[in-house]
């Protein structure tokens, strides 16, 4: 039994790795852009469009603002990531916004900020999964009843993989991720190459459809006007989700860790936003309008490769790797969740077993727990990412704001270092810096903005769902502190210091054998009991006259064994025998030897197949279980096997009662 | 928690009864009759449809053969009315079809005759609260897409009415079950009335519709005609379905059990023909016909209520406790089901558990087990009961067909017996009875002719689903067989035939107590280890070099705890740290002390509640389970319970792992 299991998770997960293996494991620089920076990079399969559909409100003309937009969602995603390099080169562990603001700013703020993006790797995984299961419906029109179960699907396959190691799913993922930053990259490049004309054709321009709704229902105010921008700024903004994960996995990197993590961050803010520019730079050029069946990505393929030689190939190839790659961005969420969580846990915050590493080296329980809570917004919402939106990218402008801060905080420590003095904070070490005035600079500018466009975030979409989040952050927060001073009294009760060993609760000697009819399996614990105390009571309850002269009967037949213990027998006119048991149990605990640990022996009988177990009472385990409230009373399984005697014919009489 | 738990099954089940209330809860004449007839009674809601929409078949012409196969139902009815009297007699502790055919004809055919009645009472419940369902939906239109619902809602209504106890389901059950007695038996008398025009006016014949389906499809064959007779014969049999129940719960009466039994029986019957022959004899004479909208009951009592006053209530009455009656048909599932069970437990062919009384002394496993067949096949058929009708009443015939072989050699071993003298079987005592020859033809014949029903039954349904039945009979028995094979193995195997105490294990002076850390729960292990060994051996598994320093620093500060124990380390590069663990007793187990009984100690961790048990590995809980299949280990839980020291500040430190 144990072997197959074994083996068929050896299959399906792979041979467990050794911990020292650990190292073998990490990620290099091109493998980790994949499955760290999924999730930025496939934000250019929406992005854009997200600031177009805002914008069109206003009227067609107004998608001229989509570069303006975009420029300032650009500059937003560029100082987040430097601001985060400089993070990662101080934080060489680990640095994501839960462990800088625990160092910096305490421990509550940092709650605040794990909370937040815990929320919102979850989301990441609902929206993302959701996401990639529309494209696929769209092109197969007919699988869209069914997208709920795709999606649950996606996320069991994502699940796995990630289960496999982290080293297997960036093999994995790389292959999707490059091609579709070469695939959108190619056609950007085209649009460019046309726009400018040097081969003589301007790209042909897509029929205008004529979007005149905010006209159409009168004036716009002034506040209005403002609002709609603010909207559209706050829908680019889900391009910023997912920067954050790279800082909290610099261990899985290959040494120098802080170093590759830092350039793998700066290689994903320039792959991101050249894409987000080239997008948004050719979409607004030749004139895409945002409508309802065929996504920005998808219009724009299809008019720069319009009529031109392999050009279905290339809109193909990019149609295909957005598909892939929608579905893969989840995977930031499997890549960060697991890791703020084994923070948390190691912390006390989380339950201890989150920390816990698999056999591939992997936080399962994490990675499950993610998979769990996505699938159930992905039911709630019933797969559709359009609803989960609102909800989303607010968490990440929260940690942001936070992280920024504390590295504001940690400049200023820096700062009053001596040149080649260094000191100690309670996880990193700082060095004296020149520069690290300017340097704090950027953090600093960089927590006013993203705290300013966390508030724009709030205040446009809370009605439509952001309410929710910000109900949850301080909900989740008071979870983790629970959970904390839970561990904080265990530890506090199984804590050695002031420990006197005169202190320890005495071993009283007194040994009670619950049994319901004596036999081989009885017998067995009978003679065990006798083995380490006097004072052994074997105890029956008796529910019927035959069986309480059957059991005198074979008590006084067995005296060799049974010896000088004492049988107590309790008429008990009820069915549910182990009431008066536990009661006698209890009485001798808590009366006859107050403050002393009592023993019972409980003769097992181990069925040997799950089924054969469906055949017997689960006596022995309920009394356990109910036991486990006295707190002096040690419970001692003997077990009973049966063998079989394969030379004697099977009894016919009828089968005694076992335990 | 216990308290809780407690109160809330009281209120919803009442307070438990003691075993020797069993007498005061049991059944007089009346509630019997409502709780075990149910099924039977209920029959006349459709039996007389069922034969008529076969007929029907032929053209509405041959709806006069109505009443004659009517009558050979009724006949067969009586017939095994009259012929179970004799078996509840003879077996005044419950005589059913498994327990009679056991005494006469042996295991493996009383087997057949109980696997068939179980799969008959389960499609008794799915049947009955399916119909009943339609009834309310026939009713009310809107409730129809909820038909699945509705039906499991009936079966968890009838499962909890059961669960309360035998007489307060008798209690509930009587007043719907003599309602639609008296109202049928009203609108019968009516309808007589009417018929013999003594208040001058021939009943209202409805609209005669015409019916030339079969005459359309050209010529009948003889052998169609006499195939299609006997399909609406067939289809009457559903009326025999529960008659069984009485005699399998003979124990359940008031004394003397045997005699108010055969009463309840023979009223039973002459009830249930009187409402059949009379619905038949009304029906056919005022020219009914079978319509999809409405029930041949429903429409005859408009008919003959149609222009009287107060004709309406009688009308309505009639239909509210149709819905009703239908529903509750399913109780006689719910009696005879568990008792049925009960018998086979008893006997080793169902789990032990099946025989044990719950706290309202009814069989609690057994109703929930048939509940949950029930729920399975309404959902499978989605509650619709035609398509369950074709594997129904099969069961029911095979037993009534062994039950009455069994009788003829009951009466043939007492035809041996001379007046005055007295013998006994494997169950029950006979005596000499004057007659027995003749009394011997009832069950004679009886059994040749349910012989012949059962041919006909499973070969005009055997395509439309009988032949799953004819499948799952054999199939069940198999299952009877393998679990009394299981229990034969047990018993045999915790024999005390044949025991010497000098072939016991002996015990091996060896105490072994795994640990994670140490911590006051595993110093209190170790002290009590050390109260019934010399050689208490703790062990750990080290996966880091700080934890190793750690423990053996701890050990040596504890000297006077730890004392001469053995401090084993065994250093682990894989995260499963119960593998090395289990693999070093297991060769403990069976290297070093091989055919010894050991004992392993595991210092266990209490959380405070299900949600605090989230929050701890359930390390304990599974190297228990994992040392269950060594033979010669015995396991102790030292409990470990955290108590809060109000006066002390939780302490900042981060928490010691505990196990």
């Amino acid at each position: 039994m144990a072997i197959n299991t074994r083996r068929i998770k050896n299959i399906l997960f792979g041979e467990p790795f050794p911990t020292r293996a650990e190292i073998h494991e990490r990620l290099d620089k091109v493998r980790a852009l994949a499955i760290f920076a999924s999730d930025p990079i496939s934000s250019n399969a929406y992005a854009t469009e997200a600031i177009m559909s805002v914008l069109i409100l206003l009227g067609a003309g107004a998608l001229r603002m989509t570069l303006f937009i975009g420029l300032a969602v650009m500059a937003l995603v560029l100082l987040v990531v430097f601001s985060y390099t400089q993070t990662i080169l101080h934080y060489p562990k680990g640095g994501g916004a839960y462990i800088v603001t625990k160092d910096n700013l305490g421990t509550l703020p940092s709650l605040f900020a794990a909370a937040a993006l815990m929320i919102d790797y979850v989301l990441t995984v609902s929206v993302s999964v959701s996401a990639g299961v529309r494209a696929i419906t769209s092109a197969i029109p007919s699988l869209f009843p069914h997208s709920v179960a795709l999606a649950l699907l996606a996320i069991l396959l994502l699940t796995w993989i990630n289960l496999r190691g982290v080293r297997e799913s960036g093999t994995v993922f790389a292959l999707p991720t490059y091609a579709f930053v070469v695939g959108v990259l190619a056609i950007v490049i085209l649009g460019l190459v046309r726009i400018t004309g040097i081969f003589g054709a301007a790209p042909p321009v897509l029929p205008q459809h004529t979007f005149e709704v905010a006209q159409s229902t009168g004036q716009i105010t002034q506040f209005l006007y403002i609002w709609l921008i603010l909207r559209a700024f706050a829908a680019g903004c889900t391009a910023l989700t997912g920067i954050e994960a790279i800082s909290d996995g610099v261990a899985a990197f290959k040494p120098p860790e802080s170093k590759n993590a830092a350039t793998t961050m700066i290689a994903m803010g320039i792959i991101a936003m050249s894409l987000f520019l080239g997008i948004t730079f050719v979409a607004t050029h030749i004139g895409l309008v945002p409508i309802e069946h065929e996504s920005i990505l998808s219009q724009m393929a299809r008019a720069v490769t319009g009529n031109m030689p392999g050009g279905g190939f290339i809109s193909g190839w990019v149609q295909l790797f957005t598909m892939l790659i929608l579905v893969l961005a989840a995977n930031t969420g499997f890549q960060d969740f697991p890791r703020v969580g084994s923070f948390l846990a190691a912390d006390g915050f989380m339950p201890r077993w989150v920390q816990n590493r698999g056999d591939r080296l992997v936080y399962n329980s994490g990675i499950i727990m993610l998979a769990f809570l996505a699938a159930i917004i992905v039911v709630i919402f019933r797969a559709n990412e359009i609803h989960m939106l609102p909800l989303y990218a607010l968490g990440v402008m929260l940690g942001f704001t936070l992280s920024q801060i504390s590295m504001v905080k940690l400049f200023n420590k820096i700062m009053k270092l001596k040149p080649g003095e260094t000191a100690q904070t309670t996880v990193t070490t700082i060095h004296h810096e020149a520069h690290a005035k300017w340097k704090r600079l950027l953090p600093g500018f960089g927590s006013i903005v993203t705290g300013v466009v966390l508030v724009i975030l709030i205040a446009t979409k809370f009605m439509e769902g952001a309410w929710i989040v910000v109900v949850a952050i301080p909900l989740l927060v008071q979870l983790f502190r629970s959970i904390r001073k839970h561990y904080d009294m265990v530890a506090e009760g199984l804590s050695v210091r002031n420990f006197d060993s005169s202190q320890m609760r005495q071993y009283a000697d007194v040994v009670i054998v619950p049994m319901a009819d004596i036999h081989r399996g009885s017998l067995r614990a009978l003679a065990y009991a006798r083995q380490f105390s006097d004072n052994v009571r074997a105890i029956s309850i008796i529910t019927s006259p035959e069986q309480k002269e059957r059991l005198q009967r074979r008590w006084d037949r067995f005296k060799d064994v049974t010896g000088d213990c004492e049988l107590i027998l309790i008429d008990y006119d009820y069915r549910d025998i182990l009431t008066p048991l536990v009661n006698y149990i209890g009485d001798v605990t808590n009366k006859e030897f107050p403050g002393k640990l009592i023993t019972v022996i409980v003769p097992e009988f181990i069925p040997g197949s799950f089924w054969a177990s469906l055949l017997h009472n689960q006596t022995a385990n309920i009394l356990r279980i109910r036991l486990r409230g006295y707190e002096d009373v040690a419970v001692v399984d003997v077990p009973y096997h049966i063998r079989k005697h394969k030379s004697e014919p099977p009894t016919a009489t009828q089968p005694t009662n076992e335990n």
